[in-house]
């Protein structure tokens, strides 16, 4: 082997991991330099939420997907999490979280570059899903989207010129809180849920439900979750009809007004919720009926459980480059 | 004088011309390369609002501008205007304008360079008086913040880290259209003011006043434009109260659903409606009731009528930078 070659840096084969903090599961997926999902591993949060119990139960995931590869420590060349709160990613610090989990200005990257012993970096889980999205789901032909999430909750994740858009203090996308016509206009507790929210995220739709529920309305029961509210709207439900067109219309609103800000042509709905495919269809009908200059055009995730996961590795991926065009310029000449 | 001096390019003394074309009127501003304004020219659009017609007045209105100042047309080293619609500012194309001008994709900055012989720029208004405020007027201090300008209409200037955010079709901040608690919820036909505008612009607020108005409840006439309601207000007169508090409270909404988008911290109000501390003060009042997180400030345009103007001569100078070190670097060793 001639000097020159010694001289020029070899990238030993690497592997990730990239990891999905829930308010209720934790979710992790080791992935090679190429991004593609090797192995996967996951577990309940329940009764271990503490920024501690959950960087142990991370180190936990990680040894087991690296002995199911029969990888050693070594191989493991960076990590990235996303956590479901306002996460300052310069600093990798979870400034908050909802109750689900409580944290408090939790410094999640030193938490786990200290349990890893590798590069990691952190972003908000919406924001990750966003990047899921853009690089290998639903918006890879467009610079400009909006990712919307439906679960317990709803937030948004905003590419703008395919960079987040952040916000001055790391909150762009808190759309919880939006005032549409159909909803509460009263100020709202703070820690309770946003108006729009309480309206059209999972907990929201049960709610309302329950608000509306009559067994003459209805062959669902008074404790129907939202999915189980769509699907009975598809069969012709009544009751779930009635919510499915509430939900499709605020929704619609909403994405209305973040287009109206953003010039947002895209918009890519996910989450739990959101994926659901008479959710898309009603909202898709209300959209067309206000369609003005610049219509708002509306896709289902494709990455759908995984956006989350997936923006977490491709976050890896590029903590990895970052550290090694770092590490290069740092070599000897 | 050396040779190598002879090589170096000279500045010679310069002027820009800064230009805010309204619906109504025609205002030019000749400054100095530091920005400063040495004089002013203006005139009426009413029966001239063809883009031809147009840039005619504008080349005599620079022409008094020399004039008034005794400079030789070789002064003028760049122009940029501001129009009141969409703007393609890479094509320097106005897209789309309000029924006033009735503008259709009209190439602007050509039109403008072949009058003038110099370069030029064009952007849509709200945008330059935007820039106005983050380079010389209220938001000097802040990266992030939007200016919204209430006039006849409405509409929004977006600044992110310094930068004017454009929309995927040089749109945003388009927030007429917008869909709040207590304005209309039903789709509008192309052409017409949107759900907000029609109820705080300044031909919104008057035609709710108009609704409203009974000789019993106020002392105003029928026909009161949104300035003389506004004065009404503070001197306590109930009619005028209710629209204020009503337009108060519909911006208030606007404002947060602005700043839950983007996570914006400022808001700088402008416009001839818009400056009206009456107004000011009970939005600022209505946006404490709702301060969750973070807290959204409120200022009044430090420029005033004259923020367009200001952005206008902003946007000439840059133009005049940008393409001074483009001929530099086209200059021969």
């Amino acid at each position: 082997m001639s000097k020159v070659e010694t001289m020029k840096p070899q990238l030993e084969p690497g592997y990730l991991v990239g990891i999905d903090i829930g308010g209720t599961n934790l979710r992790l997926a080791l992935a090679n330099t190429a991004g593609a999902i090797v192995s996967r591993w996951s577990t309940t949060v329940a009764g271990h939420r503490s920024s501690e119990a959950i960087v142990h139960l991370i180190r936990t995931g990680i040894e087991n997907l690296l002995r199911q590869a029969s990888l050693p420590w070594s191989a493991l060349k960076a990590v990235a999490a996303g956590a479901p709160g306002i996460t300052n990613v310069d600093s990798g610090v979870v400034i908050v979280t909802s109750y689900l989990l409580g944290w408090r200005d939790v410094p999640l990257r030193n938490l786990l570059e200290t349990a890893t012993g590798v590069p990691a970096a952190v972003d908000n889980d919406v924001n990750l899903a966003a990047l899921g999205e853009s690089r290998m789901g639903a918006a890879q032909d467009s610079p400009d989207f909006v990712f919307l999430a439906i679960g317990t909750g709803i937030g948004a994740g905003i590419i703008t010129n395919g960079k987040l858009l952040r916000g001055s203090s790391w909150a762009a996308g808190e759309i919880g809180y939006m005032l549409v016509p159909g909803a509460p206009d009263e100020p709202v507790e703070r820690g309770k849920p946003g108006p729009l929210e309480g309206m059209i995220g999972g907990e929201g739709i049960r709610s309302q439900w329950q608000q509306l529920w009559k067994s003459t309305a209805t062959s669902l029961p008074h404790d129907a979750n939202a999915t189980q509210i769509f699907d009975a709207a598809l069969k012709g439900d009544p009751l779930a009809q009635t919510i499915l067109q509430q939900t499709a219309r605020l929704l619609c609103y909403a994405l209305l007004n973040v287009s109206l800000v953003l010039n947002c042509p895209l918009f890519v709905l996910g989450g739990g919720v959101g994926i659901h495919p008479a959710l898309l269809d009603a909202t898709q009908r209300n959209l067309e009926r206000w369609s003005g200059r610049t219509p708002v055009q509306l896709r289902p995730s494709v990455l759908a459980a995984d956006a989350q996961l997936r923006g977490a590795i491709c976050l890896a991926l590029e903590t990895l480059h970052a550290r090694d065009s770092q590490g290069r310029m740092d070599l000897p000449l």
